[in-house]
């Protein structure tokens, strides 16, 4: 499918890409470019890459698909660092959990019909690194694409089936409405556990704390609150806007059952709870092993 | 340990009680009581009960102790209805999630000492019934008791030495420390699940839904949002005012956080984050196998 496949950062989603390309023999070499020395030896004592290199330069200028797989922040400056070495036949694309900033920098810096496609993997764990890279991490997933008019369609079908050599299904959307989506489903739902562990652990009744008295319920709640620090920030940072309409949206609501529990509206209350339960019944089966849960 | 144990109520809690009250021999007879006949037939088909009983009175009359685990909401009056029947040397407990009604219902219908003691097993799963049952339930678990002053001693040891026997870590607190802490850690996170779920069931970005592109981790933190309506409707009414200080503690952090993201504060959220990645990583570790993860 591909000749020589750049793959830059290679973590938890660029090191499963790395080996699903690898399984499926998609590539013919896959290179393992990006700034930490150790997680690049790492990566190809695991036999995750064929090759590793600390040149940027010299790792993108043959590649004939570029794959950005480095924090959500990082990448506006990545593209535009790498824009002058890319073959212009290469297919460029990256997996950034926000895609406005990421598609418009591509869009400053290449010429048109764009060879970069916006790409996202609705998947991952709590888990970072290479060393929690599998190879069937995106299988049965989502993977979103958000093409622009500018660009060329043929590098937007070879993104596309990448995605789906490696198990995972193509769905294509503006960038807007994934920011939006992703907003709600996935970033708002890091905020709220993220402010209910800082709650709850601030919350001292008296003597003693209360982390003691939670139980499996408000762990597994709160297991997205342990994902990767950073990657969080870069996505408060770059999904603000829709981000801080998801958060006024849940507070609506939270004010809504506020004023249900303070007026003591059994059936109000109740009523909620139900639908809750069914929208819930109604939501995407899990795939894979519960050891392997996805991100949201 | 007892000679005849009533269970009124044969649902997850009752129904695990009784299977390891027969488990461990700590009673001579288990008698179920309630008021749905199909239950108790299955409680007694599952062999969970030894006896089942629809006439309140006769199960209670000559019972030694007995365990109110009927819905939190209902347990007042239930109290009030079975205290003429109670022997004068029978222990009564309950495992109701709030305490504060179940208690003053108690102390306002019994003879000082008090053989009634409030208790609260921090253990459960998001399914109901006498099929959800199993014995193991409360091992490695903590359980709440929480006498008062004029509780007499000697029935407080007995349902203490219960609780041990099966399997749990037995915790003194008082009534109110119990409410306040539970608000936290348990009933604000159902709040906030249930709000979640439903702030993005309502969001539509347009054409489509979003609910398919929730993944894994949306699907782990709203599992509690599946939990039995009716009972979370209960403890929103009878543990309201600790449960609102609980929700305004929240909003307060969350309102704190959408400061740091409007005003692009990196630092300050990366901050939180890996704060919050602390508080979690010293939470109590599971326990048991995933499959029954308690409830928070």
């Amino acid at each position: 499918m591909f000749e020589k496949i750049a793959i830059v950062g290679v973590g938890l989603i660029g090191g499963s890409l790395a080996r699903a390309v690898k399984e499926k023999r998609l590539g013919s070499v896959v290179v393992g470019l990006g700034r930490g020395e150790t997680n690049l030896r790492k990566a190809l004592e695991l036999g995750v890459i064929d090759v590793m290199s600390l040149d940027l330069e010299t790792g993108i200028r043959d590649a004939d698909l570029v794959v950005l797989a480095a924090p959500v922040g990082s990448l506006g400056p990545l593209i535009r660092k790498i824009a002058p070495w890319v073959r212009p036949d290469a297919v460029v694309t990256d997996v950034g959990s926000v895609k406005k900033p990421v598609v418009s920098a591509a869009a400053a810096v290449f010429p048109e019909p764009l060879r970069f496609v916006g790409g996202h993997p609705i998947a991952g764990t709590e888990h970072s690194g290479v060393e929690a890279s599998f190879a069937s991490l995106f299988v049965s997933r989502k993977c979103i694409l958000t093409p622009e008019e500018k660009t060329d369609p043929e590098a937007t079908e070879r993104v596309r089936a990448l995605w789906e050599a490696v198990g995972s299904e193509v769905v294509r959307m503006d960038v807007e409405t994934h920011d939006r989506i992703l907003g709600f489903v996935s970033h708002l739902p890091h905020i709220v556990a993220y402010a209910l562990v800082h709650a709850v652990g601030r919350a001292d009744p008296g003597e003693d704390t209360l982390l003691p008295f939670t139980a499996g319920g408000f762990r597994d709640f709160t297991r997205i609150a342990s994902s990767h620090p950073e990657m969080w920030r870069d996505i408060c940072l770059w999904n603000r806007d829709p981000l801080l309409l998801a958060l006024e949206a849940f507070e609506k609501v939270l004010q809504e059952f506020k004023d249900l529990i303070t007026t003591g509206s059994g059936a109000g209350l109740e009523e909620r709870f139900q639908e809750a339960r069914r929208i819930r019944a109604g939501l995407p089966q899990p795939v894979s092993s519960g050891t392997h849960a996805g991100k949201s």
